[in-house]
């Protein structure tokens, strides 16, 4: 992905922050009127333009369903300090007008207590609501669901259906209404529809003629991953929560969206062998990223050492041949780099399905395929680049031999660790590039001083 | 990402296939009725249980819209076989029934001479229209738009815009129908709304009042990781594509999402080194897989003969504290782990937009920071490790120095490539971790021989 090298929107938003300040100064009055074209998300770039002790005086000059739609546009940090200095019952009135999803989500990243202090000023209704929200996982279908959604008894006929679907519409903000669901007697969801599909039915047909049997769902308990997947399948804009047959809620593919792309963030992390931050780059403290590395190149260092253990075991070839020696960096890092190809595509095929669990041997057989062709290429190279530093042919050999061995092993440990991973439960992606090539590093120490033993003292 | 260890939907369609088969063979009129609530991702997963040669003769047993549809949730070679193995009377009669942007990608898979035949049996306005998606690159927006939106002039009522979209729903599938565009008497766009926000309106409203005039576009040149960036921004359902003020068509949420899981699988094969894939990893051909990783490997290989040249020239420095050998895999791969953690930091944060180029020195300057303190601290490991396998202080305090320094070189590096790239316009994801890793073992072995040098000989 190659990244916009300066983004259209952001300088737009630091054109306007001075004339905000200069209307804040003069006649706060006006700055409704002056920015209510503007798309939400622009203001939330205005409002961080400006000194940060001027935004809430920014906000406070919104209409307060304004500023809520402002406020699940700003950065987490920033809408945090906003709601820590805004009075409780400002706080509370601007949250109530926030959809209950996002509510939760700002009030998640509250001290407790401040978050409590604004839930008892809000109406006992949306207090439960978020609080039931608050109940799940942040990474579940449950803690990305809003429960704003629209549903219409299946036995209705469709004018019906448009006026009740027209009532809610009008009673406020529904963010999730591209689909309406359909329930049973019970209030169990039977089916579902879009508004077109409501807009193009014939007069006088019922919802269950409209609508799709086929309801594509996910349970509260299910991962973040689990429905951006299906979403993905199904080209959905919502996908409903249900549980014992009931709509808790849906998620919406904005949200699906912001998902994936924190899913995508903490996997290239995990694959660059980093604990994944949970802030932006900046944002995250300095310590708080040298721990989330210490740990990772630590452990990989100790690992590392071993290489040295097997090195000194065979300190009598080595000293009787030095020239092995400036072979060994190619040789290991030959095994790494074809071990991280291999973890990767492997990787990357289970994430998105390519490639499951039961494939497994077809991918260990592939890769072993991949192993030989690639070990042989480069052992070709190797054995000429050996004869023309002046080595004996022995020696080239030796070289070659280990190229092949270790440029196969890289590519069978490369794709077998991800499945390992996969099979107990665990992130495939930790199964990094520095992982594995510390892995094959060892491993490759190994393969070329015994190969060298066995030949140099043959030959 | 952890895969779901199996899918619940593949089952189902296994299930189903013997049943499709059994009806294939006894009455294939039936088909359609037993199918019909099935969502089409579905059909296409039962069409992809079936032996391959039936395929066409269930897709045959169903209405043609509805194979259409099944017809896009095809995987791309299932489907390419299937509009080869057609007629192409039938070919055509499918893809017209097909949305244009998916009957475009579908038309761009075949071979050029059955493309043509095919689009010479469609009419003339689907032809045309098929035609002016094709004459854009894939990868753009205009190569991801579809052409069939609704828009409505600005300065009619909603009542008359809501029978205006009733009647463009009743004609036929529309594919993009959650947002509709207002456009002023040149046709320009002038606003956008939602299908709720139309229902929601009051009585005598015009489309002027209730659209927003904030309308988030793109050209039809923009690159697909531009058109999802501001869909993921601005929470779009859709998002048009302007040209010269006119809406030429729309890029729908989901056709994003299948661009961002595309772009997501090319940066992590970049940034395990292997050249992008086109295809899935059980589709792409052995060979091509192999060539792909092939280049780089032989590259960084050629680059990684590098330190056995740069050992060589230090030869008499080896000779003389031959246990100096026992650290060079460890603290090489110390640098390349550095290495690769910052590259995956900044290449991400740059994707996401967490660090922009302007940010460069602040990056450097964080990652020296990073690079010192992760230095100090391997180096005092190392130092105490060498100490314990029965090394002089002096070549303890060599294995020191160098692991900070190339710990240090592997954080600058490996920020700096990133933003490097990107500012000559590549994507930052070639500064892969071999790549990074290759050159700090280069500077990793000279550091560590050249510091030997210095203190030993003066020891």
């Amino acid at each position: 992905m190659i990244p916009s090298q300066k983004s259209a929107e952001r300088p737009v938003a630091l054109l306007l922050a001075p004339d905000i300040l200069d209307l804040l100064d003069s006649s706060p009055g006006d700055i409704a009127a002056e920015t209510e074209e503007l798309h939400p998300a622009n203001l939330a770039d205005v409002a961080q333009a400006l000194p940060s002790e001027r935004v809430v005086e920014f906000l406070r000059a919104l209409p307060t369903a304004r500023a809520a739609d402002v406020l699940e546009y700003l950065d987490d940090e920033i809408r945090t300090e906003v709601l820590e200095a805004l009075s409780t019952t400002q706080a509370a009135a601007l949250v109530s007008e926030m959809t209950p999803d996002d509510r939760a989500d700002a009030l998640e990243e509250l001290e407790d207590e401040r978050a409590d202090e604004i839930l008892s000023e809000i109406s006992t209704e949306a207090r439960g609501e978020t609080e039931r929200l608050l109940a799940y996982p942040a990474d579940s279908a449950g803690g990305l669901m809003t429960t704003e959604f629209v549903s219409v008894p299946e036995d209705i006929t469709v004018e019906a259906a448009l006026i009740s679907v027209r009532n809610v519409a009008r009673a406020g903000r529904r963010e999730a209404m591209h689909t309406v669901y359909a329930t049973d007697a019970r209030g169990e969801v039977r089916g579902v529809f879009s508004l077109r599909e409501l807009l193009a039915a014939p007069q006088g047909a019922r919802i269950a003629d409209i609508s799709w049997a086929d309801v594509v769902s996910v349970p509260p308990t299910a991962d973040r991953e689990e429905v951006a997947r299906l979403t993905s399948k199904y080209d959905l804009v919502a996908i409903p929560v249900v549980d014992e047959g009931r709509v808790l809620g849906v998620v919406t593919v904005d949200d699906v969206i912001d998902a994936m792309v924190e899913e995508q963030t903490e996997d290239a992390q995990r694959q660059g062998a980093v604990a994944p931050l949970e802030q932006p780059y900046f944002q995250a403290g300095f310590w708080n990223i040298a721990r989330k590395r210490g740990g990772w190149l630590v452990l990989l260092f100790v690992a590392e050492m071993l290489t040295g253990t097997a090195m000194r075991y065979y300190e009598s070839t080595i000293a009787g041949a030095l020239s092995l020696m400036f072979f060994v960096p190619l040789i290991i890092s030959s095994g790494g780099n074809s071990g991280s190809q291999s973890s990767t595509l492997i990787t990357r095929a289970l994430a998105v399905g390519d490639v499951e669990l039961r494939d497994g041997w077809r991918v260990l057989s592939r890769e072993l395929g991949q192993g030989l062709a690639l070990g042989t290429f480069l052992g070709a190279i190797g054995f000429v680049r050996a004869v023309m530093w002046g080595n004996s042919s022995d020696l080239a050999a030796v070289v070659a031999i280990t190229l092949l061995a270790v440029v196969l092993t890289g590519t069978l440990v490369g794709a077998a660790l991800p499945l390992a991973f996969t099979r107990f439960g665990l992130d495939p992606a930790i199964a990094s590039s520095p992982f594995v090539a510390s892995f094959v590093d060892i491993a490759g120490i190994l393969i070329y001083f015994s190969v060298a033993t066995r030949i140099l003292v043959v030959g």
